[in-house]
């Protein structure tokens, strides 16, 4: 939200703005300042009375500007709300000896020893892989931490992630009981399953926490770390939901051990996507250790020595740069994002083929025809084209579809056109690991873009 | 949110703070800051490189904490968002040639110029009391301005306030299509209607602008000024809900007119709530000119010279002390607040007297027995009681009811408790318009002021 003032104007039919402006009479905007349990607009400048004890004092960074005209009073109200959240790597989640589970999205580690003299209350959002492979776990760490829980497994996929599915949770949390403030709703799985369970407690009591403990890889570093979450809605994806941040998220790699090859594919898609916009060395490292990542799906410890860390350091880049990218946007009110790089023509593409497509496929698919934009452009090398393209295919991502055509690409830039304020922000690469948004994309420099992509990269895919 | 450092930490099994604490290994903390269009962590204390030429260069108030221990590394993310909106008083906003309720929520006067030259698209959502009485005028409104709309009216009551009305809302405006950020949904009517019409907008793509137009006086004083929208869920009270306020309130006293008697004294109690809690002028007026008011349904153009502005002083007294305690605690993340005086026992009540109390009515009984506790606690004396009960009576609001037992009483006392954090946080009058936040409450105070309240205002509830 821009900040602008906290000027406010009736606006009168067929008057100019001069003319409206002459109908502002007077203006004052006020701090507000609590004293004792009161709050009290004070007017800017205005000085706090030497009556109130400065101790007793508190002053809020909301403001309230008030405009009087001939119409009425007119008030601006200027509020922030300060989110914090924590995001936490962490070894062995679900050893009962390892209290991040359970209190790791405690702020003040006094809280802890108060929390842990009662029994604790959680309910625990599992998705049906989960439920498989982890079920038994879960419920013994719950039960020798002598914790009351109960675990909700359900069936998230992109068919089933509907409000259906949230008011199904939110029903049982309404069973269950939970204290609204202390006891976090935790959602173990994939994107859906986060996602639903994020929307499902944003909306209990108008907000009560919750866990995300991401257990693929594409959630590890794309769900886990912004606000988003959602339900898709008259069959349009993610169209409903809300920007609540979880209370904290926490990381253990070894969920995605059990995560098939194709879905660690999936998921280096969008690690590659942070790379290219903004970290070169993020981009060598999933060059030279693409495959053994691939090979090794993240387990680094089953490595050869001089992988030893890459499974470590690319997906703490990945997050580092990711929370860069979100947390100065959590709402995103700023339009220009590097991190839709490769999220402008992939959303036409995926519902058009769904579901022969993983989003990071159709993802990687976007930014490989946005490089040879680029490279049309003149923003990158030969040799920076070639080495993207190839990275990409280290990674077992496909390069190229039949159909993502011209007709499909210029539709998906008419949609971001309209959704972006009338501008096209357009995310391009501009080097191996740097990037800027671009408004102007000339019919003619994406028809050549179009032509190139295919000749060499059609046949790359199979 | 309490502001807090941004420390993290990794709490170990049966390890005290301090063993914690040494397990703490570096830590940073990072301002972001955006260079072109790529945010970069800078260190606190770190100069920004001179490279950066310093008009490319926005600095975001969101910052990130990095801790790295033995078990990996912690984030911790602290962004605000700010919200902004408007409260606007006008007349004839019907009146097709009143922009207000076209462009009144934009900020910019400069933008509303842009917003005239094309066709602007607008769904109004109505409840049937306002189809029934406004339904031509608002048609002829939009279609004198040349606006594409529609209108969808609903049956809106406490029975039918639920997600299913949410997403038959949702269903509409994805129908009918609109510009997610310039073209705001528009809700006329009562505090439901606004509700529900918040929730559906607050949800659509994760926030999409929505207009309140409160017809009600209860609504007018209330729902139009805070965050809060919500539906009711497994028979409770607005157990569902987001806190997004509007882009904008506009408030017409003209809609009052068309309001019963009942209804009038409904929304006084309101008014008289804040009256009590922060402003003894606003309770003279009341005092004096309650029964006026009532008479001539708020509108002064009907009244008395010496009644001539009443009416606008009440309500914008009313208006300018609720933004004053709702603007620094827009979320409600600080427990103890002065607005939920007459919220304690009325949630109680209401749910067990249904349909036979109105929300104002409820609160008011609530009010009107903590008045009796206010007097045993020595917090006001016998004539600040007397002419508190008085003033109710004059407003034509119960102040006495014989579901509101102290068993009740004692069962809404021990609700309150155990959702504010494990303490009382009663809002308690301590003259008229002083009040403060108490914890402790003598059962032997609340016997007594139960007793006495009884014997002296039983026989006035009739």
């Amino acid at each position: 939200m821009p900040a602008g003032d906290l000027y406010t104007f009736t606006p009168v039919k067929g008057a100019t703005k001069a003319e409206t402006d002459k109908k502002r009479a007077t203006h004052r905007e006020c701090q507000l300042i609590q004293v004792k349990n009161t709050w009290c607009c004070v007017e800017s400048g205005q000085e706090i009375p030497t009556t109130w004890n400065e101790d007793q004092v508190v002053v809020s960074q909301a403001k309230i500007g008030e405009t009087t005209t001939e119409s009425g009073v007119s008030w601006t109200v200027k509020a922030p709300i300060y989110f914090r959240y924590k995001v936490i790597e962490t070894q062995n989640l679900l050893d009962p000896n390892n209290m991040t589970l359970l209190y790791g999205h405690v702020f003040e580690s006094q809280e802890v020893e108060v929390y842990q003299k009662k029994i604790q209350k959680r309910l625990v959002v599992v998705d049906m892989a989960v439920e498989k492979l982890y079920g038994s776990k879960i419920r013994k760490y719950f039960e020798t931490n002598n914790v009351t829980y109960k675990i909700l497994a359900l069936e998230t996929t992109e068919e089933t992630k509907s409000m259906e599915l949230v008011l199904t949770i939110l029903e049982e949390v309404q069973k269950f009981g939970i204290d609204r403030r202390n006891e976090p709703i935790i959602a173990i799985g994939g994107g859906v399953c986060l996602d639903v369970v994020g929307l499902a407690a944003s909306l209990y009591r108008r907000r009560t926490p919750y866990i995300r403990v991401p257990t693929t890889l594409l959630s590890y570093v794309d769900a886990s770390v912004g606000a988003k979450n959602g339900v898709n809605f008259c069959n349009c994806k993610n169209k409903l939901g809300t920007y609540v941040p979880p209370a904290a998220t926490f990381l253990d790699r070894s969920f995605i051990q059990t995560v098939p090859r194709r879905h660690i594919s999936n998921g280096l898609g969008e690690i590659l996507k942070m790379a290219l916009m903004k970290h070169k060395g993020l981009f060598e490292l999933l060059e030279q250790h693409g495959k053994f990542l691939l090979d090794t799906k993240f387990q680094s410890r089953n490595g050869l020595a001089n992988h030893g860390d890459a499974a470590l350091t690319t997906t703490r880049i990945a997050i580092q740069t990711m929370l860069e990218e979100l947390a100065p946007n959590l709402w995103e009110d700023e339009l220009e994002r590097l991190v839709d790089y490769g999220h402008v023509i992939s959303p036409e593409l995926e519902m058009k083929v769904l579901p022969a497509l993983m989003h990071g496929e159709a993802v990687n698919i976007d930014m490989a025809f946005m490089t040879y934009v680029s490279y049309e452009s003149g923003f990158i090398t030969v040799e920076e084209k070639r080495r993207t393209i190839q990275c990409m295919r280290t990674l077992e991502l496909p390069v190229w579809h039949k159909d993502c055509t011209l007709p499909l690409i210029k539709r998906a830039l008419g949609e971001r056109f309209k959704h972006s304020g009338g501008k096209l922000r357009l995310p391009l690469p501009t080097g191996l690991g740097t990037a800027e948004i671009f408004n102007d994309l000339k019919e003619e420099t994406m028809k050549r873009a179009y032509e190139n992509w295919t000749e060499e990269c059609q046949e790359l895919s199979t």
